[in-house]
């Protein structure tokens, strides 16, 4: 290419990345099981003379991670050939293409499959610009002026509890004393709380052990996975208090496994010792369930946000009452751009973000987003904490850092969401190396393949 | 095979059909300008001596129907080799297996392309079960015992406005006078209103001369396309009711065009022309948006649910007084079982049902839902009308057929979902014969393949 030609989007390169965890029951809940965390993963290619790519993906289970690579596939064409300068000045305008595609939206709209799929590639997109800015994402997001980040956001749906003005006015208070708050996170960190003591499948010698070495390593909070079998919850509420003793927050996840009654009596019975919050009581669209579960369990707080599909959503979870603390999630709604316009909605309402991260990636990517709400949206940590899972970390290029239950500030550029190139030939399901070694075992052993 | 085997499924057969309706602008509103209708369509084929097949299918509307085949594709594994008799005896056991299936549930949960995929394949096996009973799904689900129904249901997530109980009640009060209903639902069949006139692509006489054509049909009710530009749906909404008179109902549908603030806004200035409901005002996910926007239109009525994406949402639309009248989709939710549920849940709260067809195929499948809801669950037509859009009947084996506005009664065993052999040749995407021979044409006149 001649120099002058402005560069383009070359190529769009989509991979099914699986990691076999189902297999040590890490990430085991009341209603996933035997989950193999899995990435349908995009890279955006550029015939830029800096060399940068666009890395983004869809954090999926397992299962149908080939239909969410399918779903990558369907939105090439609106990527290639692009402007890689109009893309990043501005993804907005790619986000609202892609949402807005006029038959693709059917698939939707703004939910599912698809919407994570555009979640996916506008996230790549974002780590594209961050790379070309040579800033790691969440400081490329603070440094940007209000009324640029206001653009990056699809009011639509949303004017009735959240305006543009509205927006612009928080983001403008927002920014007030960054500089104070900048220098505090890159001296400490960004508190995190601990998922890892508490997948089900853990037997209780090991839940005393993690949840101890929890303490140990800095964290405040911990949480459990609950929903199973309330017996067996109720001794392992106990056997983790007794672990933690009564300073540390202890969080349950019942990740949608009740009705709203039955969330209110399990939430009950496990009062005695001190849940922080309940996380996922039910099923994630029911915004007025869990307004109803809020209103009879508290001083517990109700927690969800990591299946809510849209900004829509949570729009009405505010509206409701229905949360004490949202979870936004990084990979399944319309990435960054949604995730500003739920910033700002938590912001309105005055409700604290605690990001979702039990996933693969995951912690990698909310770090970015909990970092900009502190330098420039909510302005504070104050009961505000990032989930940490401790697995699968070693696979991504830039992992995420925690020190004494903080996440340190990224500094390389980008969204952190570049796996290994290892990895990504070991992982690739079926064809990768581990894979195409272990499913003839698998067979062999008569499992189905 | 020996004839005491078991029959089994032995293939799923999936197919990418997609019509170019766009070209004539059948099907454009507000926010789908340019619809191609489209099918991912699936066949189930067992190893019976019968010889009968299940057929289902999603609806989409041109791109990414390859996405919603590739969902299809994800589910043959869960389908392949079940007992044939099994799964028509009690098609719930699969629709559970598939919305549990704890891998591919993080795809949804229950909504989206996952959902969309599931609810084909349970259809298609209550087109199967329905052949080899040899009814018409309507009379197959009428004739069943109301305890064998309510286990068809889900109720996760329902219980807190519909338990097992109260649908058990509900259905057998619902028998009563069955059979008064069914001879008169044989002589006079189902009524209808149409949606042919009301097109946004159509122009004013086009407009005039099917309004008028359609009550010269009997129907009662039309539809027409607003929400792109209010200057146009004033001049458009005075031509329709110049042209039907103030005796029909003259309902209007925006599509999810607007904000709250717009939609009520909208609607008023359309309240000269006395709208009978207004559809679909804002997102299909704001349940409180709707609530906002009824309290400030009524007297005229707010409709929506075609894009209802589960049980959950109609629970709470019901919950939260948002709709007068509930749309239900046969192809968006999970199938015959989720639609049970949802036409409980209406009766339960008192709201008429009035099915969405605006698609391919989907008048064949929701005259069953209807009538099975006017013999054994609402009883009665008042104030229930099943839209009707007058093209691409004739691709279908056993097509509608509409007489004075009324559904005529199907009489054909099964669902009504199966698509013509040829229709099926010419119209898969892109290697049928339309698409092979209409593809390259395209391309050399410069327009994107």
């Amino acid at each position: 290419m001649a120099s002058h030609t402005p560069a383009r989007v070359t190529a769009v390169d989509t991979y099914d990345i699986r990691f076999p965890t189902s297999r040590e029951l890490d990430g085991s809940d009341a209603m996933n099981p035997d989950p193999d965390y899995s990435a349908a993963y995009v890279v955006l290619r550029t015939d830029a003379a800096d060399g940068h790519e666009g890395h983004g993906f869809a954090f999926t289970i397992g299962r149908g991670n080939d239909v969410q690579v399918a779903a990558l596939d369907a939105l090439r064409g609106h990527l290639t050939g692009r402007s890689v300068d109009a893309l990043c000045s501005d993804p907005g305008t790619l986000y609202r293409d892609l949402t807005g595609d006029s038959q693709l939206r059917w698939l939707g709209p703004e939910k599912g499959v698809m919407h994570m799929a555009i979640g996916a590639v506008v996230n790549a997109v974002w780590d594209l610009a961050a790379k070309r800015a040579r800033k790691p994402l969440w400081r490329l997001l603070a440094d940007a002026e209000p009324e640029w980040l206001v653009r990056q956001i699809d009011f639509r749906y949303l004017t009735d509890a959240l305006t543009p003005d509205e927006a612009l006015d928080l983001l403008r208070r927002g920014r007030e004393g960054a500089g104070a708050r900048r220098a505090r996170l890159l001296e400490r960190g960004y508190p995190a709380y601990t998922t890892s003591p508490g997948w089900l499948g853990y037997d209780d010698d090991k839940l005393t052990r993690l949840a101890r070495r929890a303490v140990a390593d800095g964290f405040t909070q911990i949480k459990l996975k609950v929903g199973a079998d309330l017996d067996d919850d109720i001794r392992r509420c106990r056997t983790a208090r007794a672990a933690v003793g009564p300073d540390i927050r202890l969080a349950v996840d019942a990740n949608q496994r009740w009705d709203v009654g039955e969330a209110i009596r399990w939430t009950g019975a496990l009062a005695e010792f001190d849940p922080y919050w309940i996380e996922e009581p039910t099923s994630p669209d029911d915004i007025l369930g869990h307004a109803a579960i809020r209103r009879a369990v508290a001083p517990v707080r109700v927690a969800t946000g990591e299946h809510a599909q849209n900004r829509i959503v949570v729009k009405q979870l505010l509206q409701a009452g229905a949360v004490d603390v949202l979870q936004l999630d990084a990979a399944r709604v319309g990435g960054v751009n949604e995730n500003l316009a739920i910033l700002l909605l938590a912001a309105r309402f005055g409700v604290p973000v605690c990001p979702h991260a039990g996933g693969v990636g995951l912690c990698e990517l909310v770090q970015h987003l909990a970092m900009f709400d502190y330098l420039a949206v909510s302005g504070t940590t104050e009961d505000r904490v990032i989930e940490y899972v401790d697995h699968l970390h070693d696979h991504f290029l830039d992992p995420v850092v925690i020190r004494d239950g903080h996440y340190t500030a990224p500094t390389a550029p980008g969204f952190s969401a570049a796996l290994r190139p290892e990895s990504i030939a070991r992982y690739t399901y079926p064809g990768g190396t581990f894979w195409a070694a272990d499913l003839p075992e698998q067979t062999l052993k008569g499992q189905p393949a």
